[in-house]
């Protein structure tokens, strides 16, 4: 019953994205639906614009049994194997280099327990400081109508993840993550979790359309470029769903669809 | 006797293949020495030109002892953990998309055993058909001049390495990788590795020059774009030296050094 609850919501919300995406990009939406018998289904909208350069929203509502390796890394996993998962997953890269890359996840799973995981975090190649500050202030305030708590462990989650060790530097000027939310009152997670997706709906269009018309240099780009490179070199070398995709075989198109259009090495 | 011998010969062809793209490539080498009192030292040279849009030429001699964790994966360090390396190597993205990304090393290494490894691989990116029968039929002759087994095994060895498996595709048309070289009578050995460098030497600036004037379209752009963002996939997934690289928290330039200048993911 809250699966199909959760599961609906982030549908809606892909819609309101969408919706929010087409009225600044007109052109070249590919969706793609899948569905396979046992595993479940999605749909894949890629986007290939003037304003977002590569983009990717994907909804995917997945089930079976997790293998044995498995088993003994997801709550709730030892007892029955068996697993339902739904959730929603974008990766916009502007055009622009004033506009930074966004990223955004959430997830509802269900094993013999259940939970949310998701958030969401920032990565600008260019001068970004006070737009940084009134995102986390922003962030914070949203959080704390939760719980008082959640700021501080998420945001401290999120930079401990997205975080390049080889070259000892973050990816972007992060966000939060959570996973494993269980707080034993479902009703006030999933509110939770609804409002960052929303959170993050307007703060991904009003971070383009604040920007989109502003002129940048040749040196904006580069910036951009070099960026980015860093952005494939975290999703290649350490990010878990990426990893996790490739070792399972999964649909190469789907798990690099967070790769960005253009990257440079110097 | 024979590390000093060796040694000495990978120093004096990369001062020979530095020559040849000097004349190619007027501008841009940056030469960085390194020196570290216990490891050893070596000279990276980095070319950002017009011809060779990114290279590096790296040449190295290092010494110590191999971790417990290697200890029982390279031969010989069982007995005893010391060990010595020498090697040269070198990768080329030219400019043009019409001349393919070219990779070649090769390395002594002396524990209680001791052996050559290295080979070489081309990346074309356009139309190579033709060129790919040349390098391979002029790669076998090399091979057969000095054992008539070593072709057959060094391309499937290389065939094997240089493969995407989450595409399912190979990184280029290959080219011969070897390892543990040791066929009882190193003089043999060295005078293979030798000619394996001088036939590299002289198949880069070959091609090179054969195609460096050749006009190219946006198209062809796009497919060195595309096939560079593989080169990429392949350094950070999957190469061996570069997971060392990072892993043992080498010098992040010279083991990024490989990566193409520019990089494309539709």
């Amino acid at each position: 019953m809250n699966f199909e609850l959760h599961k609906e919501w982030f549908e809606n919300l892909r819609g309101l994205i969408l919706n929010d995406l087409k009225s600044i990009e007109k052109k070249s939406f590919t969706e793609t639906k899948w569905n396979h018998s046992q595993k479940g289904g999605g749909i894949m909208t890629k986007i290939k614009g003037d304003i977002i350069e590569k983009g990717g929203v994907n909804i995917s509502t997945v089930g079976g049994e997790f293998s044995e390796n498995m088993q003994n890394r997801i709550p709730g996993a030892n007892k029955d194997p068996k697993y339902q998962a739904t959730g929603i997953s974008i990766v916009i890269h502007p055009k622009s280099p004033l506009i930074p890359s966004m990223h955004f996840n959430t997830r509802y799973i269900k094993t013999s327990r259940s939970w949310f995981g998701g958030g969401m975090d920032v990565t600008p190649s260019n001068d970004y400081e006070n737009e940084s500050k009134f995102f986390h202030s922003e962030l914070k305030k949203l959080c704390d109508k939760h719980d008082e708590s959640y700021y501080k462990k998420y945001k401290e989650w999120c930079d401990k993840y997205f975080f390049l060790p080889h070259r000892n530097e973050p990816r972007g000027i992060g966000g939060i993550f959570f996973d494993y939310l269980d707080s034993g009152k479902r009703s006030d997670d999933f509110k939770f979790v609804k409002d960052v997706g929303l959170f993050f709906k307007k703060y991904l269009i009003d971070i383009i359309l604040k920007y989109k018309d502003m002129p940048w240099s040749d040196n904006h780009v580069k910036n951009q470029l070099i960026k980015r490179g860093r952005y494939v070199e975290f999703n290649l070398l350490h990010d878990r769903g990426t990893k996790f995709g490739l070792e399972t075989g999964g649909n190469i198109d789907a798990i690099l669809m967070s790769m960005p259009p253009l990257a440079m090495w110097k």
